[in-house]
């Protein structure tokens, strides 16, 4: 095991890495912006480092500066967390140059996931169902009316070099094409330095159901079931759980043995997590793989017993599959996350500001970062906590992370956990009848 | 289901079941001693009341100001919690007299069972493996030693009119036996109001292994496996664990399918917990049965999904056990519980004060009650809090609940934390070599 590890972010998901390196008996440590100076996990850390001012690209995501601060300290791996340096190949690279490990894939996979068309296609030719798509296509309209022909309206009009839903523009007949494209590639120049955008299908209301894999660095790779996240603000997830209600569980099991085998025939060697759509017809096409540890990890973790963080460490340390996974992972009841944000529950803007009071609700999994007193700041995500209630069944499960919504008592900021409430206590979402467009239709009734 | 509950507690436990009202939709009504008026859980309840001041006898213990009040706000149903009026038979009743719901078993259960020989005498007849022991034994020396004949040394001296721990004087010759019995009496009058004591067969350093059991008005009884609670501390638990390591489940599942059986055939209506001694060679024998929730009631929940206060509550209101309980019960993963009380940890006398700063572990099941700024006093039960820790495995748990306890910051009050840590990262908790002798063991090395 590594006798420590250098953690390359902030937040609630810096906090969750620190604990999964108390858990192995890893010295963490931590760098902070100095506006984050006054975090209370930091504490928790062995060690914590200023790496600069405020602004993600100056402290962050300076990968110099983290590489510099890796070295002097002598860190034997890095975390990147998710978001943030969490995705980039080259900085996995410079990362294993140095001499230290990266907690992660190699960086192959990083690159080759990172590009959306390219990773499409590597999953269309190992048979994974793939949504009618094109490949790059230029600015020249003529070529792009007849590649938008090919796959038909409506359409969506999506960056290549990056996910997450930045720059994805649903395009609805052809006079709207030209304008999509050149918006689309404008979001996707200044959000991931790279303007090459593709057209895909647009499916209406599909249900956005991931597979959750792990890998060791023997390549071989398992999956750990499935999240559904499809209860989504503006392509944001807000509320994921697991496993996905109401699809049948052989349905579920065929497609995440074969996403494994996928993998493992590729030499996937970390975590990681494959993205699909399923139609309203029950039909599952591939979107894209993030080769880091979600945001939702959680509800994962809470249902198979599985702690993902030091599973994902012991796998970057070496240590194989069948050390690191029950066998066979099993599920039991169903988990349901809430994402905590600072913002105007009713418009949806950020609401930074000072948490006055805090107070988060007991006798549950919140996973937070700040404490009373802290600045939720315009710099970064208005991420405010994720909580993780677990239950016997969905229901249960589901009641139990109201109660715990109801408990918090936040002062300074706005927050979302009226409209998070609306999508838990509608009947929709109690009825199992989750897609990505419920969250609209349930803050529009 | 319930309209209104009052609780009829305080602390982790009060704050658990208000958690349970929310879930379910019921109004919570809290009751408060003077002394307990910034406990923060009761800004969550829907209604909170004083009942007088700090000693227990003159507030929580007070049946009538209780029921006058439960009068007064039109409370639907009364939820003891545990200790205090949770196992008093006579409270029951008027609490049910008063037509008012009781959240417990049948009056006439809880009177049974409080009477640890007639409890014994009922698993016995129906049975269940009792350890060797004498029925009431009078003070007449001859009839004692010839008792005590009867089963043999080492023997327990234990009073009969209560559990817990209360009184239970270990004897390991002839010499010993008046002096013991005599303290033993004294000690049962004073925490039970009833002198009566018995004898019974010492196990060197048995485990406590005990069933939680779950039964709805109608009597149908199932079990939802068992938790290990052999890491006691002067008859004390203090580490809680489910399942129980290294015991065969077959051995496990066949007992505690006999416990629900002979709950059954009596019509026990409502939760419950058998508790058994197994001795080194693996045989079993009945303890007492607590008719009530467990404060350890949190690791059976973790490893099951179940959440046992709401099904108590819903079963307490005529829902079937089918409606109730997932079909079949499933474990897992293993769950384990530390209970952080304020005391000296090396001397294990309670260091009652102000939590001047108490920061409690993030991403964990945590039940407190407390909040930073309030006295542990000495009017009450100095569990400061616990911590919950659900793992795939029990290592993973275990290392959890670790690294959750080295998060916690607490000031103002000295706690038990180390002492936590001793046992939890000493090789024979490890290796599951859990027994009553343990914690003793491993203090002293």
């Amino acid at each position: 095991m590594f006798e420590s590890i250098l953690i390359a972010n902030r937040g609630a998901v810096a906090a969750r890495i620190v604990r999964a390196c108390k858990v192995l008996g890893v010295r963490s440590i931590c760098v902070y912006s100095e506006a984050d100076a006054d975090l209370p996990f930091l504490k928790e850390a062995d060690e914590a480092h200023e790496i600069g001012p405020g602004p993600a690209p100056q402290s962050y995501l300076d990968q110099e500066k983290v590489l510099a601060l890796a070295a002097k300290v002598g860190a034997r791996a890095i975390h990147p967390g998710y978001g943030f340096l969490s995705e980039n190949a080259d900085f996995a690279e410079k990362v294993i140059e140095r001499g230290i490990a990266f907690v992660g894939p190699s960086p192959r996979f990083i690159r080759a996931m990172g590009h959306k068309t390219r990773a499409r296609d590597l999953a269309a030719e190992r048979g994974l169902p793939v949504a009618p798509g094109t490949q790059l296509v230029s600015d020249n309209i003529d070529d792009l009316l007849a590649a938008a022909r090919t796959i038909g309206y409506p359409l969506m009009v999506k960056p290549a070099g990056g996910g997450g839903g930045i720059g994805m523009l649903p395009v609805h007949d052809e006079s709207q094409l030209a304008a999509a494209v050149e918006r689309s590639r404008s979001m996707a120049q200044r959000g991931f330095a790279n303007a090459e955008i593709y057209l895909e299908k647009l499916m209406r209301t599909p249900r956005h159901i991931e597979f959750q894999v792990v890998g060791d660095r023997a390549g071989n790779v398992r999956h750990v079931f499935e999240r559904d996240c499809s209860a989504q603000r503006r392509n944001q997830k807000i509320i994921e759980e697991a496993v996905a209600p109401g699809v049948p569980r052989d349905v579920i099991e065929a497609l995440g043995e074969k996403i494994a085998r996928v993998l493992t025939d590729i030499g996937y060697d970390n975590i990681g997590t494959v993205e699909m759509l399923m139609d309203a017809d029950g039909t599952f096409s591939f979107l894209e793989m993030n080769t880091r540890l979600q945001v939702e990890h959680g509800v994962t973790e809470e249902v198979t017993g599985i702690d993902l963080v030091a599973s994902q460490i012991r796998l970057a340390a070496g240590e194989p599959i069948d050390a690191v996974l029950p066998v066979p992972p099993k599920v039991s009841g169903h988990a349901v996350q809430a994402r905590v944000y600072a913002e105007d529950p009713k418009r949806f803007l950020p609401s930074p500001g000072v948490l006055s009071t805090f107070r988060v609700p007991e006798g549950i999994r919140v996973e937070t970062g700040y404490g009373e007193g802290c600045r939720i700041s315009t710099f970064y995500d208005p991420l405010v906590a994720k909580v993780i209630a677990h239950g016997a069944t969905r229901a249960a499960a589901t009641e139990r992370l109201s109660a715990a919504l109801d408990a918090f008592v936040i002062e300074g900021v706005k927050t979302n956990i009226p409209a998070l409430q609306t999508i838990l206590r509608s009947q929709a979402f109690r009825d199992g009848q989750v897609h990505t467009g419920l969250v609209g239709e349930v803050m529009a009734a």
